[in-house]
């Protein structure tokens, strides 16, 4: 899609998007972006007097009824939009006659959706056509429609049908069969209800004219209850027709034709009720809002995703949820994924506490359903359905059932795997209890969401008597790019965290709500043994790292995996997936949304194990590159900017949220036309909160470390904490003014080692360290491989050889085999093996005219250096040839200084592993540490690595240091 | 179901059905029962005014679209009926308001649907309505419809709205996206197109309004154009309303709504156009009738099933074919399978060869599709679809998906297994030519059918280089109970018999049309090796008997399987497959449709290997009980039908033909919502005139050999065959009156054996010598078992032991061991296992004061006899004890006869085992011997079995050959 040419047509100001052309092959992407709603009942963007290949849609939260392969769907109800305009005979549609003007506008703040159009008939008759429409958020079951027309340049006979469509389609489906029908003053009313779930729905219509003598009817077509007048329109005269559609359901009251058309009876006129619609969103908006001043495609974007929120969230029923494609779209089938939990919910939790509450009740209501999949799977407790519906069932399809002949199905496996769904919602009932204390509503529903699905992985988790550990075998992770996976980290800690709150919830209801807490026990069969046994799981499930260490394995065996290049593959307009093959890309290092950085998010908000600092930029330096970010999962984008600006990657973090921002507004990811991607509007409103505006929960209380994009020069929103607002109204730091490079009197040289400084050949080590190991039988992992950082060749072979004889000759043989092995994989290092800002620095110490020398105790340095492309910025190198003595031994160092001409004191040393650090402290040199203070912290400067250092603050630091 | 009840209101004339009580409870049913068409377009039954629940359905030969799971389905297409009826404001319906008369006919000579309804609306007004409807055969796309008022008690307003529904639905799903539509003098028109075949239709009406004056317009609304009329009715006027309305799709013309305007505006009035309906239903039947007196049940029904047929077949389109469920109903989805060329054809190519050649036509044009299958399985020439749709391409789903969230997906095995397909029309081309003789049509396309399909035979096949034969693997035959089976006797057969015919057309062609033969030769790519490799398979394919045998094992294996009592299950609604399951019922002997006896009766045409009586007798006493006759293929009574009349037995013949020919009018199994069972229709003709009226081709013309039933009084049909008419008018042969019961002079006693002809303890044998042999390791199995008929127990351990070495002690050991699990199995044996005929033979003994003896070798005699419960009506018994020499010695019957005081020569012997008719010959006794000639010729009298064996009839035959 050309982005350009696509999105031309639209204007952003600060509350409302402006398309000013009509393009018909935009038809079906517009139609969800220009959806309005209420929470109660959606309505997409489509057009009153329909178009060829439209996809009219109107959803009612909860009104699902059944389809075969994925077992229900939201229903599209009966079309309140339908209207027919004749003018002289000739039906008025944008597909024949001529456009003059063309002018649509989505108001975000009332929720109006308006058209202009000045439209010239076939045979030259000029009118002016407005519409409007709105779904009441005062009123639930009210919608409102105006249409005007004023001929331009013809006196003559408009003919209006106003129409309800009683058969509404899902992609050619019609879920509906009519039961009745009838005329009412000025209107009518139709009675319908689902083929299967046999929802009764009744809506009644009103409909006025103004502005003419006109001749009015009402047509009962079996289904299709229609309104006409017929009148003699002078040039120039303005005619307005008003239509009021009220809505009601069985699951709303017991007679819904009849509340419909109780109500319509009640009702005041057209304007009365756009005013009341328009003070409700006033008062949602201020708790809501955000305000972003510098960036008007920012302030517009963000606003707009909200409201794709505000519309689809239940505000008087905690029964439903919001769907993955709100009520905007048939995609997924308004099927209910942890995309609400996890994505959207936060949003709501702080800033509209009570419809949070009502999207978690909706898990509440669905246990049952829940108990039942646990059931048919053999497990115990409630395990959530990875997509869920009204009853809590499992809905996610089996197949993906192939259109062409001899199509192979392809099984879809999240029913079965991807279980951290329970985990996840424990994870939100937990974090909506900790923001708004809300205990009433935690011992009454919350406490036994969490219990029951703890007592779920209680019977999921395997103890495994070898290493005793539990382990949870057979799942997808978040990354469902690996479709059956053992002991994935996310989940595993996932579970270990949940279990830590049941825990904790369960003695929380004892000490505080006693009665309640022994209920529930009796009706959950929980003993102390079950919580005796959730301690030693949470003591004992398997994880692959521990405390102090960094780089997370997503899943156990995922190093092994093939590794991948992305940027080999660009550029691309396809997934990786489409590209590897949906069996193909199981067996590489790549990955469909952030899975390890996803668990080091949500851990991220209290801090919680493994979320710091170091463990995030170890992650992110691994997986980020690894992860299909473009046309992977819509989920990502959101993800990887709020934890780029953690890190401190502004324009990254940009990008991203740039890209999730306007993934429907400028259709990133071509299937807009399914309807609004929620969780990234959700991921938008955290991306903002939590990345830009840095809010973390410290002393229990939000607290802001804003880190704004470059343009923005204003940042403010409120959130709701325990009872309270608090307000936030950010600025960007005021801008640092660059010192003047100076080379410091201090500094005169610096000595970088190789491997895990400038470059990763760490990794090609490790590969031939491993290709040995496995030819002599010995065990070796990456795992083991760590301990070989910053060790010399021969100490290393000692330290895989361990205690097995060999003789010395062997002992060389291999030195010399893995050497072998090493040189003939260093052959394809190129400068894209260059560490993330190793350039810059080294062009930034030779401005500074600070010399460089590289220390590296391999043998192959030379060869590495000129490989990478840096022979011509560095001055001296001292390798494995050197000096007899390796590190931690000053030798190398010292011999490098040499070289450069330089006493010790004047050089700056940069190492990654412990050993050289002690190597240059014991040369007597200026150290900087890369890594994880556990293994660098010995260093008079300690950074995560070289990616956006500028040597100014380097030399500010080693110089404050020295004072 | 409760058949009385439903049914209780339909009244069979010859020719029409009268309907004369509304039941709401069969509304879907009756919808089926009452459809209405003409080859090119099929309308279900549904009420003008609609109904809850109704399913109403409109489909056009050949117009299909997408779905998902089964591919393609036949699009229901807008609804030409939908006319409402409006009384003082009241609308009528059945559903409210009192029905005080109904009536509604079928009338099968013209193709009419009528209805009658005297009505009483809610609010007391009484009005007579009735509606006409027909499809016009004198022109394919003329439909008909009138309405006729008249107000009994009351002057009032009446509305019609007489409507297209440009809304129909496929079970929710509608095919058609509406593209325009207009106003017409008195009428209207509609355009749509299919969602993705994008296949476009026309349809416009025209109605007309005579007995009163009223107002009129027309509406057009969208996707449903409605005429109306209000008026004023006068008590006891009636108003007449006529619609006509045309129909034609862009696979007719290039522009279907001009044509259909065109079309109305060219048309006389309804009255004309309803005489030429007639006039052209009546050439239809001087053909195709079949006239049936002295049953009148059964004369409407066989009309009923012709009329389904002829109302379904393609007049004037050969690129289309009759679907399973024709064009009635929604089962199947309109997909073709070889009920088409195997059920039904044969009335086509008897009575309407021009018919039949539309239907083969399109196997001829859906070849590329054939092609492109057997390509996907690896293959190479034409490998038919399974289930058939517009391109020949495979449409059998593969799924058969559970509608509740956990329940397991069954898959189908069709498409990829039951390939006898390909032979199945290969066998439909054949016959067609020999019964027409169309050479033209055989060289054009027949040929390329045939040998294409050939073709894909050759690669199909594997040869086992061990055996040395041609086997096919990995198939379901006819029975599809069975879903992975190798070498099924009927596909095996089948594909010989193909084979055999593709060398004979192949050779014929280069005979006849040396051109073509070249150029046919030269596209399918087949050389003088093809057809040598066809003999070389023909030659050596496995088929498990020889030309002598009898009993046919339905696939390698068979025999092996559970067997079963299907009596045991009784009484059941269900088939079998729904009792032991989808899996479990593939272990069982049990058929959901004759295999074997399907083959016979295929290869009975012409007399074709194996089909003789011998085998037929065989094979039907094995195979009859173990079918699934009631619940398992509504394809199966038909068949079983013929068969039993040409056995003779004429009661269980006449059952199953009423079970087929009512399948519909009395849904003898539940599904006739779905749409009429075509095959089951096709094969009432085929039982009638291939079974009842017992024609054959014999000297290359059809020869009846009646067996009517017993009411029937006259049978009268048509044949066509090779350019001439056949007629036949068949009378029941003359009663025979029964010969007075005298003892004969020459015939006092008999004596029985037993295993093989009072009750089948030769399975019991069998089972315990297998069991022995099992556990001795000796190979053995039925066709061994064979060799043991008759033979003492010591002599069968000989036969079975062979030349393996033996103690004596080991001998007797072994013989005694095979007698305790004999005597175990035979301690279940009851007066079940008494074979058919047995008793009623014993009992017209006793009465015709005959002495019966047994003269069994078995030691277990006597308990057996206790058990069969027959002590009582037997005179002496003779057994293993009795003597010391076994059969073929005379010794058991002599000791017999002595025992009954009788000389040899007045006992009769009856004996199914060779060695038992020589033993009965050497004692100088009287002989009948059961079972084939190749086994029991050397007696006096042969009987297939004893079952409805008359004594009289024996004693006659015995009389006249000792004359």
């Amino acid at each position: 899609m050309d982005t350009k040419d696509s999105f031309r047509h639209f204007i952003y100001t600060d509350w409302i998007l402006i398309e000013n052309q009509f393009d018909p092959s935009q038809l079906q992407v517009r139609e969800t972006i220009f959806t309005i709603g209420n929470g109660y009942v959606g309505t997409r963007g489509s057009f009153e007097e329909s178009y060829p290949h439209a996809l009219p849609a109107t959803f009612i939260q909860g009104i699902y009824d059944d389809v075969p392969v994925v077992y229900t769907e939201l229903a599209n109800c009966p079309d309140w939009l339908q209207l027919t305009i004749t003018i002289e005979g000739e039906r008025f549609r944008l597909d024949q006659g001529e456009i003059l003007a063309y002018d649509r506008q989505l108001d975000l703040r009332q929720g109006i959706l308006h058209r202009a159009v000045r439209w010239r008939s076939p045979s030259n008759q000029t009118i002016d056509i407005n519409f409007t429409r709105f779904a009441s958020l005062a009123d639930p079951h009210v919608l409102g429609q105006r249409c005007q027309l004023k001929a331009i340049d013809f006196d003559g006979i408009v003919e209006i049908q106003a129409s309800v469509n009683g058969y509404p389609e899902n992609q050619g489906f019609n879920h509906w069969e009519g039961l009745d029908q009838g005329k009412i003053d000025q209107g009518f009313w139709l009675q319908s209800r689902t083929r299967n779930s046999r929802i009764e729905i009744g809506l009644a219509a009103k409909i006025s004219l103004s502005g003419t003598q006109a001749l009015c009817q009402v047509n009962t077509t079996p289904g299709y209850p229609t309104w006409s007048a017929s009148f003699y329109l002078k040039a120039q005269n303005l005619v307005t027709v008003d239509k009021i559609v009220t809505v009601f359901t069985s699951q709303d009251v017991k007679s819904p034709v009849l509340a419909a058309k109780n109500k319509l009876t009640q009702l005041p006129d057209y304007s009365t009720l756009l005013k009341e619609n328009e003070a409700t969103w006033q008062q949602v908006w201020q708790d809501s809002d955000i305000v972003i001043e510098g960036d008007s495609t920012a302030a517009f974007a963000v606003r707009y995703n909200l409201f794709q929120l505000l519309i689809a969230a239940p505000r008087h029923n905690d029964q439903v949820s919001i769907p993955a494609k709100t009520l905007s779209g048939f995609g997924y089938h308004g099927h209910i994924f942890w995309d609400t939990e996890i994505f959207i919910l936060p949003f709501f939790i702080f800033t509209q506490p009570t419809l949070a509450r009502n999207l978690l009740s909706y898990r509440y209501h669905t246990l049952p359903g829940a108990r039942r999949k646990a059931t048919h799977y053999g497990y115990t407790g409630a395990m959530f359905a990875w997509e869920s519906a009204v009853t809590g069932d499992e809905v996610t399809p089996r197949w993906s059932l192939p259109r062409d002949f001899y199509g192979e199905d392809v099984r879809i496996w999240c029913r079965d795997r991807e279980i951290h769904i329970s985990a996840d919602i424990a994870y939100a009932v937990w974090h909506y209890w900790q923001a708004t204390e809300d205990d009433q509503w935690m011992q009454q529903q919350g406490a036994e969401i969490i219990l029951d699905t703890a007592i779920f992985w209680q019977s999921r988790v395997e103890f495994n008597t070898q290493s005793q550990c539990y382990e949870i075998r057979g799942v997808i992770g978040a990354d469902e790019y690996h479709e059956l996976v053992h002991n994935n980290s996310f989940t595993n800690r996932m579970v270990q965290w949940h279990l830590e709150k049941a825990v904790l919830i369960y003695d929380w209801l004892q000490d505080n709500f006693p009665e309640q807490a022994s209920q529930l026990a009796s009706k959950l069969q929980i003993t102390p043994t079950d919580i005796n046994k959730w301690r030693d799981i949470i003591h004992k499930i398997y994880f692959p790292i521990h405390e102090n260490d960094e780089l997370i394995e997503q899943f156990a065996g995922f190093f092994q995996l093939k590794d991948i290049n992305l940027t080999e593959y660009e550029p691309r307009q396809r997934s990786m997936q489409m590209i590897l093959g949906v069996e193909g890309i199981n067996k590489w290092q790549v990955l469909k949304q952030p899975d390890v950085l996803m668990l080091l998010y949500l851990m991220r908000q209290s801090g919680d194990f493994p979320y710091n600092q170091n463990t995030l930029t170890a992650n992110w330096d691994y997986y980020a590159p690894r992860t299909d970010i473009t046309y992977g999962s819509s989920l990502a984008p959101s993800i990887h900017a709020i934890l780029a600006a953690d890190l401190g990657k502004s324009k990254l973090a940009y990008q991203h949220f740039l890209q999730a921002a306007l993934v429907d507004l400028e259709d990133k990811r071509g299937n807009t036309q399914d309807g609004i991607h929620g969780a990234s509007a959700g991921g938008i409103w955290q991306t903002v909160v939590f990345g830009f505006g840095g809010i973390k929960i410290r002393n229990n209380q939000p607290v802001a470390h804003p880190h704004l994009p470059p343009n923005w020069t204003r940042l403010k929103f409120k959130l709701h904490w325990r009872g309270q607002w608090h307000e936030f109204d950010l600025y960007p730091t005021p801008p640092q003014v660059p010192h003047p490079v100076v080379s410091s009197p201090q500094i005169q040289g610096t000595i970088f080692d190789l491997d895990g400084v400038l470059t990763d050949t760490a990794e090609y080590h490790y590969q031939a360290w491993q290709r040995l190991a496995d030819e002599e039988g010995i065990p070796f992992n990456r795992q083991a491989n760590e301990a070989l950082r910053g060790v010399s060749r021969r100490a290393s072979l000692m330290l895989i050889i361990g205690n097995r004889r060999y003789s010395d000759a062997e002992i060389e043989e291999m030195m010399e085999r893995k050497n072998q092995y090493y040189v003939e994989l260093i052959k394809n290092i190129s400068s894209q093996d260059l560490l993330p800002g190793a350039v810059s620095l080294l062009d930034q110490l030779r401005q500074a005219q600070i010399k460089i020398a590289i220390g590296s105790g391999s043998k192959n340095a030379r060869t590495v250096i000129e490989r990478l492309g840096i022979a011509d910025k560095v001055d001296a190198i001292a390798d494995g040839y050197s000096v007899q003595k390796p590190k931690p031994a000053p030798d190398l160092f010292l011999f490098a200084a040499q070289q450069l001409g330089l006493a010790p004191s004047l050089c700056v040393v940069f190492e990654d592993a412990t050993a050289g650090i002690a190597a240059g402290l014991a040369a007597g040199m200026w150290t900087v540490g890369l890594g994880p203070g556990e293994r660098v912290g010995a260093a008079h400067v300690v950074l995560p690595n070289l990616a956006g250092i500028k040597w100014v603050d380097i030399r500010a630091k080693l110089t404050r240091y020295s004072r």
